[in-house]
């Protein structure tokens, strides 16, 4: 089969024929239809200090995708072939704490596919039974293959509590512009959708924000919140960015006793007001990681199947496997959405 | 000033000539633009046993309103003359162990306005300052003198947690009617709403329902909540009703972990399969009473001011204060939403 | 190895020989070095109305033990032969939406052992691994045998949230002396424990309570609450009778706003004033059944371990597994707490 | 009536003569019994930047104390001239939005008596009546003089949810103590105590600290949390010091899914590593402020009262109110608990 691999230590991706790969007890053989790129894939792609830190080549990549069941192993349950799936691709490891206790999103042990072990951007890809997904009737491929960050943006909003609220979404990339969408189905009263990036804030306005701020103007989000707010401050900041001044301001824009979620992953540590911005404003700080297996997909599925939120505006670029390379440039000019892979070609 | 009194113990109401009110420190005198009759409201008219047992005659009844601030005492903060306010009418104690921990809405001391003091149904009302709720210049009069059973709906749905949920609203009156859209508006992904009445179901359609069930076929719901969650059951239940048929009903259609609201009242005890319905299930469930003060409200102003909700379509008739007798009839017709009273003709 | 066994569907239980059992991959074949008799098991030697519809004769019962790891299949993970070890005896199906969400203890699919499939009183049993649970080294076997029940005890109490609050425990068999103890360890600052029989009463009094209730006397609860309370009502009630006049004497002596967690089962439906006792009260009922997988463990060994608890009083007698049909006679007579059984005897 | 004054800005307080206050309708006059040295205090003595910023001298200062109603002002509920009080030094606005909503801890326009306003550092001391708390009978006047720093711990230990749970309690200054106290008795089932000093550790000690960590040694709070919790990480920190090394060893130290909540006050921004030790952690971190009106103070009430907790060792040493200098070189000696002044000497 072709797969996308990252060969050895360094920068750059191959596409390469490799074997279909085999499975055994509790496990299925799924065929790829459809991929997406992640940042992740990007980074790995750059080869960056984290890229280096954590990968063992060779491995296949990728790890966002919609595919269709081939065969299944032994004791596998509820699957069929031709059931149409993605897949959770966080293995937990079943026997910590975390798993253990319903947070195995947190598990300490976990192996991620496409980053520790063999990936999706390929023909074929192997899973645990317990970690698929079958996708409802209603849901299109596309959709399908970004279920894992669709995920990380329902995992966020619902953490938040956003009903009733008026919420600021800081960075608008897809997860961003997935958060924007899901908090105003899930009753956010107002939305503000905070980049630097006009494609992609025209994004978020296509999601539903309710006001656009262009954070390259130095008090806009100060003076957006206090208007949109009347001074009071925002009940919730949903933190997509990791950049540290997004971060800075979020908390500043809080309303005493609001709450910020952070998903965005800083690169270095960060510099924080907590006694002015965290301690004295009573405000409760969510760390934010991965998606609730499986309370996030049900309420996900639940979401997109009910028709309350439209992904499709999200997905702005398709090419074949083999554009690849194309596809990562894509996603470093920040002019994109989620783009799509498609492995039968 | 023109008042609807209930004179002496009995049937009836009569409209006549009173005095205006005075006020002293903290209070306020509001001028009523728009009114609004509630079932209770019905139930004194008709002199119910509940009627007859808490009330004292002479006294103004009425407690949904929207008006406009007259004149203030000494001490009264945030509000000034012109000011266009609707109010709380469950006036707490502001000592009792509940008053002290942030639960005023179930004050074991609570007096309520229109029931245990005079009432709105007046050309003017006397209410302490701290009641009061200074209504957003987008909100019309006749959606601000509903905000008393809207705040109802708005508590119950907050209380039951209906984002990413399937959910069963039990009993199509004014306020099954507004939670409907307010779980629509929360994220609610399935809301089913159960009525017996063609007139009311129309109404839950036009706030959003994705489902009408006429509750006079026996097993009408059974088949709905099996077809609709796939056999799992439904989330939330919201009871609008008090019918202990529709309690038991809407218990045995919840889902393992479910959760249900109560806020219709039963007028005597139920019998409820605790084991079967409650304890195997780990169902939860909520008594719910009045609007938490002022969350509820916040939460309210935030969801209409957005334009998340529209109640517009619950208001189905207007009268003169003079015809208060056809708006009590019209109230027992069932054939009604909120039917609005205009102190001024 | 000899087994206690419901050979046909009617009364009574037979010691007899029985084949040491088979294993498969995931499980584990557990030597039993102590059991314990549960109300259940009771019922089932009776053969009450619940066994017969649920049992299907032949099967060894009992679910309460603790024991030493034999042998283990392929896959088991985190298990070693001559771990002591006790069980999570409530199979769920791994697959179903509460399984998949946290909830397995609410699994729709469950299979129990001991009743719906062999179980443990018999010198061995066989647990799929992920169901065993590591005793630490500072628990006695006696203890371990009892994990299940005092497993439900803590469920109750850490869903009741009690810290800080005034708790009645009604019904002071093994589960609610053990609630007792959880409850006062948890830092409830009232526990009022509640029964009829007065060698239950004292066992409560040992376990912690704050004060003995004999509800024998009519409004004896009534009485003690508003002494204790000052009129106020209880934060928490802790059902474990499944008595009707108890639950509903629980509901009555709530305060607004308060919680009441049911886990003993009524054989019937009960009558509740649920206007009076739910709705105005703003209170919540919530069902309790089994134990949290594996929050629940986690919490009672960490109480256990650091000796924030002492169950040592709820063991009242033991016996050899011959003497079963005594115990079943000692825990029918209400004169007892626990009866352990040496299957090794 | 003699008074400690801050008369001018700058160092140095003095003991004075002024005239009793008067009060007004909602205020009640208090006579001094017992009043309390804070760190605020000192810092107010010290005349630190913040209090050069913060206070308006001529000030009397003093924010904790215990005293009896003298008279009454009109409109006074529930008191009576006699009674034994402290009270809740913060004036909350009563309008603000987090007034209006169960917050009153995190007012916006929040107004602290011996701060911002005279305090209660002299005889006499006048305070609204909604903000004065009765005491139960049992407890003693040092205790209840102290009422506002252990509701500090009180609100911090409830706010974390200890119950089942390891805890790391760092820095034991009198709240820190105290939060070991209430932890232990709201069921923390490991409370680890971490102080640089040994005069300190040793009072952590007595209030039931399982363990006592001197954070002089670098890694000594590494190993031990290592040693108890077999490497999994604290549930819970409780960060008492302000300290911006322990804030990141506390963080580090969390337990996959844990919670920290912060109460010390930073003097300066903090560097946190938000990506390795909140994100990926999904940690929540919990700003803490004040006391939760009037919850937190029921619950501190039913603690001591029902001896669940002994505050006694906190209070080390009791001077006349004349040797205010001395109690303010305690205080800084670090070799103190809580220094208690007697307004009547």
């Amino acid at each position: 089969m072709k797969a996308i691999v990252k060969e050895t230590a360094g920068p750059g991706l191959r596409l390469v024929d490799r074997p279909v790969p085999d499975y055994g007890p509790g496990e299925v053989l799924i065929k790829v239809d459809s991929a997406s790129i992640c940042g992740t894939d990007v980074h790995i792609y750059d080869w960056d200090r984290w890229s280096s830190e954590r990968l063992h080549p060779p491995l296949i990549v990728g790890h966002e995708f919609c595919g269709t069941i081939d065969s299944s192993g032994l004791g596998v349950k509820g699957l069929a072939a031709g059931d149409r799936v993605t897949a959770e691709m966080h293995i937990s490891c079943g026997v910590c704490y975390q798993c253990k206790t319903g947070q195995a999103h947190i598990c300490k042990d976990v192996v991620i596919k496409g980053v520790d072990g063999d990936g999706c951007f390929a023909e074929y890809v192997v899973m645990p039974f317990a970690n698929v997904w079958k996708l409802h009737a209603s849901i299109p491929d596309e959709i399908g293959s970004i279920h894992d960050p669709l995920g990380n943006a329902v995992h966020t909003v619902f953490s938040a509590e956003v009903t009733g609220c008026s919420v600021g979404v800081l960075g608008c990339g897809p997860i961003g512009c997935a958060a924007v969408a899901i908090a105003r189905a899930c009753g956010a009263t107002q939305v503000l959708a905070v980049d630097i990036n006009p494609y992609r804030l025209d994004i978020a306005r296509r999601m539903g924000a309710d006001r656009l701020i262009d954070s390259r103007e130095a008090s806009a989000l100060q003076s957006a919140v206090a208007e949109t707010t009347g001074g009071k401050g925002l009940d919730v900041i949903l933190e997509m960015s990791g950049n540290p001044d997004a971060i800075r301001a979020g908390l500043a824009s809080l309303r005493g006793g609001g709450r910020i979620a952070l998903l965005g992953l800083p690169s270095k540590p960060v510099e924080i007001n907590l006694s002015k911005d965290v301690i004295f404003k009573g405000a409760t700080v969510l760390g934010i990681n991965g998606r609730k297996m499986f309370e996030t997909w049900y309420r996900m599925e639940a979401l997109i199947a009910s028709k309350r939120v439209d992904f499709s505006p999200l997905v702005t670029h398709r090419l074949p496997m083999s554009g690849f390379e194309r596809g990562m440039e894509l996603m470093k000019s920040g002019n994109s959405g989620k783009v799509i892979l498609d492995p039968r070609s």
